[in-house]
């Protein structure tokens, strides 16, 4: 990407030292992408992926551009502003390049990430799938994410996201069915065509599915957060599907689809979150 | 466990240095659970989280003794016998404590390892589920994956663990059905109950789902696993159903829900893997 989307902006990494297997970055999170006063976490997962592809290539291996699985540990709440990273490439094989950070402010280590990278564009083998994209009617007749109350006061990152979700999502509402599914076309607001690294941002993108099930609005903080890209995303719209089927003892998944304007699913997330009560 | 089960013997935690939130342990993994030659990716990755366990415990965490969610990165085949384990834990806050750890044999590290371990004796909050358990008939009506040829030649697995497969499960008569689903019943072939750490060796313990949309059999190496243990299991059979719905230019994802005997989701899991051809 050019950089004059803010997107691009607000990921762009800066070397800081070290080369090889350890080196050090840093990266400054805007502060259009929080919910509420908070940088989204797919936002920080994103910022911290396109450090670490950067960290791959200047490792010495630029055939492994593309974080084809990359899980986050959030310890503690992050903030907009300045971070730094440590990076360690721990091993570059043939078909991939597997890569451990910390993403530190203030001091404090806010998330873990361990990642793996690889080459989407040269992925060779069969294709098979039983499942379709969701179902969504054109986009002017969903309901953008901004125009309903599915952000907290405040949240910046309605400027940044075109979120339209389907007019069927109850807790909009304030009718939750109760079946925990949310669907919602995606794309950035400024245009910038969607790649590998901003799916990892538009998989935390839609408002909590646990709403769906949960008739209270709380606060859900992320305990672990997967996402899976699968292919190169084409031009235009993504497609998102999240479901959560399972609150047991406050905790929940949400899973997620992102599936591109050519019908190919081109991410699956999972996130393990808790609902924070009476506070 | 008190040690007289083989899963118990074979994944024995021996602290070797270090303490606080750097320590240095080993573990021998046995060579009753391999697939073909190598040991299965989920018994490897409940090794991993006994000594993790330990190691929390003597960081002075004992509060958070069960593994919540755990994402293994395969780097290289792993093998039977000694293996040692660099464990780094990176924060004990109120209600987590986050670990780090690289699985190394014969000076080469396998795994990487991130996790979250906390109580799931204290877990509170509301309980919501619109899942419910995989259908089967009894065990005795199922066919047992030794029967079958669901093993690669000279696995040892199959006496450790008993897995009764669903009879309509496709693959196991040479009929694919391209359904991508199984279900089974599974428990320790020497009776020993299943607990959080057992959980994340049974949340890979079928046959590759991806076998029901692929006519042959191959090579399906892990890239990425992750397990969510959501309940402490009941005594009994625990049911499991593996799906894989998205086979894309040889990659796959295969998503596990483990069931305890109360009708309990005690387990998600899902792993990234890679069809290997022509060799």
């Amino acid at each position: 990407m050019d950089g004059h989307h803010q997107f691009d902006i607000d990921t762009q990494a800066r070397h800081v030292s070290g080369e090889g297997d350890r080196q050090r970055w840093a990266v400054t999170l805007g502060s259009g992408w929080n919910i509420g006063d908070k940088p989204n976490g797919g936002y920080i997962l994103a910022a911290i992926a396109e450090v670490l592809g950067q960290a791959v290539r200047r490792s010495g291996a630029p055939q492994h551009p593309h974080p084809l699985t990359i899980t986050g540990h959030y310890l503690r709440p992050s903030t907009s502003g300045q971070a730094k990273l440590d990076v360690q490439i721990l091993r570059t094989g043939r078909t991939f390049t597997t890569v451990h950070s910390t993403f530190v402010q203030g001091d404090k280590p806010r998330l873990h990430v361990l990642a793996t990278y690889g080459d989407l564009a040269s992925q060779r083998g069969p294709t098979l799938q039983t499942a379709v994209p969701p179902e969504l009617p054109p986009p002017d007749e969903c309901i953008s994410r901004k125009d309903t109350d599915g952000f907290p006061p405040d949240s910046s990152m309605g400027a940044q996201v075109d979120v339209r979700l389907h007019p069927d999502t109850g807790w909009l509402t304030g009718t939750p069915r109760g079946v925990g599914e949310s669907r919602a076309w995606i794309r950035f607001a400024d245009g910038r065509p969607a790649d590998p690294v901003a799916l990892l941002f538009f998989a935390d993108a839609l408002p909590p599915t646990v709403f769906d099930v949960l008739a209270e609005r709380t606060w859900v903080p992320t305990v672990e957060f997967t996402v899976h890209v699968r292919a190169q995303p084409a031009p235009g719209w993504i497609r998102a599907v999240t479901r959560t089927r399972h609150l047991v003892d406050g905790r929940f998944e949400e899973d997620g689809e992102l599936w591109d304007s050519e019908g190919r699913l081109v991410a699956m997330s999972r996130q393990l979150a808790m609902v924070m009560q009476g506070g």
